[in-house]
């Protein structure tokens, strides 16, 4: 059976507590619990990871590759703001997975640009907590592929 | 059952058959067929219209609206230049996903912006032809929740 | 009796069914039968095309040169983009009134931006469907004087 | 009958005897005379003032809350440099209806940026003189809707 | 006992009369009564000045260093488009203190920057009316370190 | 005899009757007329057409794929929009050349970037109509290198 | 009696020890003394915590959250930088008012954005240490209102 | 004896008592008894108007029409943001030098921008006080040429 | 016979020497053979000058005025830095034809914009040496016409 | 004996395991070797810090001014985004050297741009490996100068 | 009697004979021969230089240093684009003034920013051959002060 | 023995004796001096060479390829302004550094930009007279590796 990291960046541990009209009501751990689920149907062991720091984010990374097929990658705020990540992803030979819960390009205009984009496998975004599920399902068609 | 109409922006007919390093060598008539195939297995009638021309794809999104339950647009160039379009999308209730085939964040820097982003219901950008399928998928998700 | 010729751009067939909020709740219909009543009084005969065809409203601006006095242009989303199009507005002898129904320059910034403007006789924006009922009348003054 | 203030600012003192090439040979006294006219012809009582100070034009525009039913403002210079005057302009509850007799999309590209336009009722730039008759006939039409 | 002037800018005048949910309910003479009982407390003679004119303004600040210890100055509109005003601030050897009643950096671009904030003692914005108290707390601490 | 497709984009069916001072005097079919007898001179067959359709215009590049050995290209208005003309130009796999009969790096500057010149065989501009000989010319020689 | 958290950002732990030309020569842990007395005689209990670590900074103000009822931030150089941080801030229900102890409309162009500005609420910046102390004046006033 | 209008825009009332560093230390008296000397030697009726105004500014050069042969502008902190104002000095028919004290090129960047230059007869900057006595000598010169 | 000065700007003289998939593997000196044949076949005398001087190229620009009849120039490098160039081919009243071997368009960014361009009597661009030839061309036919 | 810490930057970790192409394929562990090799022929005790934390490179930074006598730093992706890293650096009293293995200026053009190098003692990019033996060798000449 | 060199830089040998629209028609020996006299008048001996290669400017402006006692310098097209020169400017004890015949800030947008204005001692623009003679005048009256 | 090319750009012959503070004390002879010596030391032939022009440094670089093993390359003021000389470093076969003796990028915006650096072997800046040295000791290296 596959393994996934599912890696959160910063303030998803808050999801569902703060700015539910843009983040939706599930809580963080039921949306956890929800991944691993679909996971499940899909024959991937899906393990979970969240940090507030850019550093801890990129350690991940590193390790990830040592045992995940490959990554989900919620980058948060860094996505716009973060070389250092970018270049971890880039660095990994397993494939990256960008997704976001908003659509960024409807908001401010400085989350428009990502860092990580270029260097991702692809990207994911707007469809709230469907777009980590879209991108199990994404990772286990680039897999089969 | 729904219907979907899949809306195929300009120089998609040529699918295949030239820049294959970009775009793969899947045909646009085996992609077409298997797109359709994925819709009956998740029980959806997948309609499909390709044109080079701006305004026949908004023609298009308009005449949607009639019979359709979402869209799955690939605007190709258009969605670098084109308002009228990106206006076509936010007039329509259904939901619009837009889908890129290629990486268009790792490409040239005038293909980075999207006029239709702001306004679809989501994107899906950069797993080949299987930006389609997960767009597929996509609606399917956003018309169960 | 002079001839007017009242040229909507992408999207205005929309008019009253979709995002009334913006463009109120005046159905397409309805604005013509108006615009055509407002001609009368004025003693204008009032020609009405629509496309969301931007090869269209050229073709149609060239043609105008054979029969009308005047166009009144609502160029949409073209007249954000469209160099064709002003192009063929700036080879026209008769007078070309732009005009737009909101007021584009309290929305995105980029509607802020009119190709069509500095070749415009004139402009006129954010009246709701009383700017074509003031561009046919600056067209009947632009005549007289 | 209403009272419309008609509110000119810099430099339009000068005209007629200055750049008739941009602003024509019609001097401030007659066209004055003439919107007094056409006040008249349509039951609204115009009142004209005259600055070239920027704050004796924010001073008008406040006094003008107290009598006037809605405001022909021409901000001349002051239209792409003062977010003071903005700011008076959106304080205001009666509607102001930005004039320009010459095309200012057409002029120098410092020009093209109205600060005023966003705030304003709707805006109306390059017919001459004629600007002016416009403007007063949108502000009767606004208050007739 | 000090004496410090709170020069208020363009359309503070208007305040509690107009967009009250911006600038709050607050009548901007309760505004001027409740300082003066502020300075009081803290023993500070607090004159008051107000003008829609940029050059008043700057008449003012030059008067200003003949008998006040200090100003708290609420550049309104002007804060991001005078030069004049700044080089005024920047001439006078007596502390200036900026205040805004509104968060500037939450509003349109353009109110981004202040022209001020790079000479005056220190800036304040975002509070509401307390911003003027803080200002004046502030300086009457510059006063005594 | 080798076949060469002349494609004209908007506007320039006006050519002789409109703005003689930027385009000269010649008219739109006897351009092509001459056009038509350098190619019999240098042995080639010329064919033309012309479209204020972007779409036809791409839609005319992919089915000369089907016949013609290279392409004459005056994108017009295009020129400076249209990324999908580009694709379409980049998907080709025979030659296409840019020309413009205006220097259009001496007129306005949305006018000095071209989305065409990156993928063209090469660019040719200003030199009126015999840019388009100067194109045909370029074309024989690159074939025979 | 309430509690305040004063968070500060990177490289404020060398307070008075380097650079003492722009900061001062008040030494970190005097600085925080100060404030706990101020705090005192305002009837509110100071916790001061500091970190060079972004993701620490974050952790803090979600934990600040369980406990607080306002947050003094000097977020040092991540105010230009950090989206992170901003998004951390916009997350918090309590107040979060904004401190510079520098001018840092005064020093280079990149000082001169902050991202924690526009979700603050409020911004005190230039009055050296006197700016945490106008902080959580503001604090208590923001409490009483 | 022709008669020349010296203008002072905004703050230079302050010359000799504040920032003398950049100003140097001559009085604002002074100055003008130096100018109005090297007037009389040069056979010209040296007259002096110094506002701190931009309308006033504009008032003076509108009069100075009915009996200056030349004005000489120095346009303080209005140079870079004072559309109105160049909006007077090219409706003027006689010649308006631009002067200025300080080398504005080596100071802010928000100083390399002057509105008045393009309409002006020529510019002087950075030689102090006698950036005025060149301006007097060059309106002599233009005048005799 | 006429006349043509053929210009080189700098690093040309190491052509098919250095950087041959760029330029071809013609060498410098082949290259002049062949453009001296081919003016002779359209009965040119063709000049030959190269230099990596700036200030060379401008005195050989001067002096061709004396003696030729046109000029083919290859800025090289200079094409987009100098305007002292480009005041000599403006100044010039023979026509000066401006030639590049590669395509400048798909190059470096800073190689998209040309100085020269706006003041040539046309422009070709990537065609390998035969831009060269299409140069003289060009010149023949601007003679004739 | 001197000490000289190296502090590498995030991903610095993955030398010689990823990206050979741009970064060699000496690994982490022997570039340390050689490091301390080099020190000891030149009399410096060589320490290194290695870290994929912005926060943790601050703290290291602070701590170094303990201890060593210079600093050689290669700050990763922080080089590009870290106001914060440049502030410790800046606040440093021993010299900081910065060192990159790759030519940053040939990559993206994000990477442009250095926030280290204006207040470092000296930067070095682009010799691989040895950018490294540089910068002891550039921290050894300036302590003895 | 002190010495002046008198530098023009490129394509100034032309004056008189070229554009004369821009320049005038006085001749560059007449020119010379006038601003030997008017130095003669000032005491002061004019030496004069001219050349189109950017090198020799920097050298005849470094030979300078030793015998002139000021310098009137007319960058050219150099103005715009040359540090070098500005470096060698710079780098001169003697004063240098910077002219110019046109007004270049009513020229093309590329011509309004200079290299050298700010490290001049004092610039002048706009007076035709004028400007040089105020040069003169200017350095006279520096070195008088 | 290697033998190396020492290219001094613009101004460096003023070494010494001008700006001290920027370049230090040590004279132009001297420096050259001490690099022959550390040549020597590193049996290196050192050559030296210095020009104020660009074409004479582009010679320079074309005829070092001939007799060089590597250069050293100051470009001084061409740095920032000069593809001509970019493109004769990246014409050339053998490694070529680029070096400065100040920090560039603690100097104004525009030398934060180099033309060479994308095409240099590598880069040292910010250490004096040293930067040569080190550029010396690092092309030895590059021959070793």
């Amino acid at each position: 059976m596959d393994k996934i990291l599912i890696l959160h960046g910063p303030n998803l541990n808050l999801l569902g507590r703060r700015e539910t009209a843009v983040y939706g009501t599930l809580s963080y751990d039921d949306l956890n619990d929800r991944l691993i689920a679909v996971g499940k149907e899909l024959d991937q062991e899906i393990r979970i990871q969240q940090s507030n720091h850019e550093g801890e984010l990129i350690d991940a990374l590193h390790d990830s590759s040592q045992w995940a097929s490959g990554v989900i990658l919620n980058p948060g705020g860094y996505t716009h703001t973060s070389i250092a990540l970018r270049d971890a992803v880039s660095a990994l030979e397993i494939p990256v997975i960008e997704v976001h819960m908003s659509n960024i390009f409807a908001r401010e205009k400085f989350r428009h640009r990502s860092f990580i984009s270029p260097v991702a496998a692809g990207t994911i975004a707007g469809f709230g907590w469907q777009s980590y599920v879209l991108g199990i399902q994404a990772l286990v068609r680039i897999k089969m592929s």
